[in-house]
């Protein structure tokens, strides 16, 4: 897939609208940790948040200073948002809160949710007047609304995503374990452009009624339901979809619960627009599910935030009054667990429209039958 | 690799002795995030920390109590450990920060390095009167020391990386990318008994002067130096190992650095023996390289410990003065790195014995050609 590669200027753009937006919530600024937050703002993607301090520290009027170890100042420095910031490299035998400490000074800080503990204590300890509080609550909108060329990226992912699907309805089940099947949508999304696979859920039987399984040496029969949820990125840009598929013919019970969910899931998808609450948009689906009595078996939210990563704000969960607005993207996945006998769930990812909402999954969400 | 199983009650006196070192240290408890930690603690692996709190509260006298998302406690359920610990699962409309204060209470409590920004602030705000401290300084040598159990598994993953270095040599680099090496070495790892692979640095020419260079699309060509460094984990327990090897004949210089840093990765190892403090095995590798005037080339620490992760305490670094005891386990890496030319970079683990250091990989160390 070829994408226009974003450029230091939308990096720096992204910078400021974030020092911004911290600025006009009260906050003296932000501290980023590698991952999503990082990755967005300055195209830097570290392998892992490790033990060893990277930190881009962003406030408003100030240049962007992005602190990290010395050994990987290179890679950094190669990263399509470098020229907009400063590096403050430091050696292992340095302390890095130290040199980091001056930079902020006091006041109250957003901070990637996934910053560790580690690295949030020990600049504490340096900077004793200052105070945290999580990204996603301070600035919980901040990679919510997706431009153009993230939306571009999204819907890539999408169809990504269904033409796996696609291939995979064509492949043998039964006799085969969850684990092969999985190793096959991982094959697929990375043949249809994925560069990274987060997760190839496949759930069988009594399996699918939970919903975390991944895929494991249970062995496919006949007569199973199937919970397929595979996605991951491309283009770094999400994909999350999900489908429930039977081998051979499904029974009344079976048949019917899949509609259920299907009808929840159509029933939250229509309820999608700008100025509808997050939480409503859950409800819409879970009273469908409540009306036909599987109410206490769908026991998750309906949907969370993609963008590069495959999981973040907005979600879609009962206590959220967040209203919808146009270009976020999220998934929704109603789904019944049924413990020890199986799970359905129904999941397409969704962009909000200027009236409406339209899904970036186009595949088929009928029970499909599989060999 | 068959290794016994560990038990519930190798993971009950884990857990039991992690409460007393916390007590002995003045905390009143520990909370264990997803990770390394929580695995060795209830051999638990939920397959990543996310947004969603999961948290081992554990403190002297009381029962271990595992705060855990509905949706994945069928998971945590199945985990070695579950038996000695009490589970206690939310659902995505209930506040898990509300469900775990009163398992706090106040005090001090050390946290697992790795811990999310998201959830430490989130619980902060409600047990205003907790104080929170990173394990990896709190209790430094909580699982630094490691068992005969353990020993067996990394001893097994170090042979399996060994093996891999030996069939690597075999291979064609010339004309290759590095990224295909790099693969070929993720399958040897996986051949050898490796369950996952965390890093397969090819670092060649220029690259090799990047320490965390991992593998990229650079053409290895006829007269380059190059960095291999890799490793995983095998029956959850890590490898980690680098050579380095040149396609052809080296350069006077080129042999002569090598030398120097083979010189300082045996000095190091020599160093080590209960009593010692880990900066002096990191001044003994530095010395050597100090020595022949390459010092300021040799950017970053000696070693780190492995075990249930690739890094962890004990780190081998100026400053730390902790004694080596018997049974930890650590790398020794020295290198040295010349900017825009080549990098040289040896690696073995060591554990601390009674009376010095064993090396738990025993290919050989010199410059080694290949086509």
């Amino acid at each position: 897939m070829d994408f226009t590669p974003f450029t230091v200027d939308d990096y720096r753009a992204r910078m400021e609208r974030a020092a911004l937006a911290a600025s006009a919530a009260g906050l003296a600024g932000l501290l980023i940790a590698p991952g999503p937050d990082l990755t967005w703002l300055t195209g830097y993607r570290p392998p892992a948040e490790t033990e060893r301090l990277t930190l881009l520290v962003l406030a408003e009027g100030r240049e962007p200073q992005l602190v990290v170890p010395a050994l990987e100042a290179p890679d950094a420095a190669k990263a399509a948002g470098a020229p907009a910031l400063a590096l403050r490299d430091w050696t292992d035998a340095q302390d890095p809160y130290a040199l980091t400490a001056p930079l902020l000074g006091g006041g109250r800080f957003g901070v990637s949710d996934n910053a560790w503990a580690l690295h949030l204590l020990s600049l504490g300890e340096r900077v004793p007047d200052a105070a945290y509080a999580p990204l996603s609550r301070a600035l919980p909108m901040l990679r919510a609304v997706k431009d153009a060329a993230e939306l571009e990226r999204l819907a890539a992912a999408g169809a990504a995503a269904d033409a796996t699907y696609g291939e995979i309805l064509k492949v043998r089940f039964s006799g085969r374990r969850e684990r092969d099947i999985a190793a096959e949508l991982d094959a697929l999304l990375r043949r249809f452009g994925h560069e990274q696979v987060d997760f190839t859920v496949v759930g069988s039987g009594p399996n699918g009624a939970d919903p975390h399984h991944e895929a494991g040496e249970r062995v496919i029969e006949r007569g199973d339901m199937v919970v397929l949820d595979f996605g991951g990125l491309l283009g770094g840009y999400g994909s999350d979809t999900s489908r429930t598929v039977h081998v051979g013919e499904p029974t009344a019970e079976e048949q019917r619960v899949h509609d259920i969910v299907r009808e929840a899931q159509q029933a939250a998808c229509a309820a999608v627009r700008p100025g509808v609450a997050l939480q409503d948009v859950d409800r819409a689906a879970r009273a469908v599910i409540t009306e036909f009595g599987y109410g206490d078996r769908f026991i998750h939210r309906t949907g969370h935030g993609i963008g590069v990563s495959t999981h973040e704000p907005p979600y879609v969960v009962e206590g959220e009054e967040q209203e919808l607005l146009p270009g976020m993207c999220f998934s929704i996945e109603p789904g019944v667990y049924l413990p020890g006998r199986f799970g359905v769930r129904i999941e397409d990812i969704m962009t909000v429209t200027e009236d409406g909402g339209r899904r970036l999954n186009a595949t088929p969400r009928e029970l499909a039958p599989v060999e």
